[in-house]
């Protein structure tokens, strides 16, 4: 039973795409709607994603904080297909950028669709306390902000949010 | 993309258990609400099932009638251990009985736990018209009643079901 720890950021600038090792093209959509899990009626999202030419179905408890467990399958494409007509709200389309810095694999996901605009980027610890060096295109934690979920995202769009709260924190000189 | 064809059935007496070829114990939860699937805000209902030793993660999209597609893959029993302390309602505790007969394929589910009393036999269909001979046990169809579904089981279990609803046809003599 794997168990997730992923802290979320906003992204400064550019200067992250010069340092990306791989990039992937994913589709990716709910099986579950959103309300239900945020009730706390459904306790696991159900996620479909396809990465380049790799499909897999994927469960996540719905916990508050950084730290979840996941369970993550590969399925045949074809079948990922069919379950993302099924989804549940939008679908995300995404390019996830894989960067490595000071030993630690960020992934920063570029939004596009009824999402573009949105950059964030990833990290994943082995430990709540993990320390890691923060790099210089690094934003503002968004770790705790239930609307940068992807779930949620799928759900209501960024193109939707008011200028608040694509901008939740005060802009550093 | 399988496209599952079912029919459902209640059982009149005990005959068929002299026909069963193979029983196994199943363990069966849902990770989705019942709510958010019956009102249709989610298409897909996930279930999980250990089965003897074996372990399932399934998925069907809910429609009205016999007709569904289905999606069904292997995952370790751990994990599905882990996603039943996940679910939502009652877990769904039976033996399913393998019964053949003239040709066909019948499962028996003789249910225990908050669901002891039920039996219902199903049989998986090519064509939703497919021609079948009925066994001298088999009941009135319960196909199209949503209370029978596993789902609705595990939310809403046979224990606290009225009279009428558990004997929902007119006895034959």
């Amino acid at each position: 039973m794997p168990l997730e720890i992923e802290r979320k950021f906003l992204v400064r600038g550019d200067a992250w795409r010069q340092q990306a090792e791989r990039v992937v093209r994913m589709a990716q959509g709910y099986l579950n709607d959103l309300e239900s899990v945020q009730s706390g009626a459904q306790q696991v999202s159900m996620r479909v994603r396809i990465a380049g030419s790799d499909a897999f179905i994927n469960m996540k408890s719905r916990e508050p904080g950084p730290s979840r467990q996941e369970f993550d399958y590969p399925i045949p494409v074809a079948d990922a297909e069919a379950l993302l007509r099924l989804a549940t709200g939008g679908l995300i389309d995404k390019h996830r950028h894989y960067v490595r810095h000071a030993g630690h694999l960020w992934e920063v996901d570029e939004f596009h669709g009824d999402n573009a605009g949105l950059v964030v980027a990833e990290i994943e610890l082995d430990a709540v306390d993990e320390p890691f060096e923060t790099p210089a295109w690094l934003g503002p934690e968004v770790t705790h902000l239930n609307r940068y979920f992807n779930l949620a995202l799928a759900a209501r769009p960024y193109a939707v949010w008011s200028d608040g709260e694509r901008r939740p924190f005060p802009e550093t000189p």
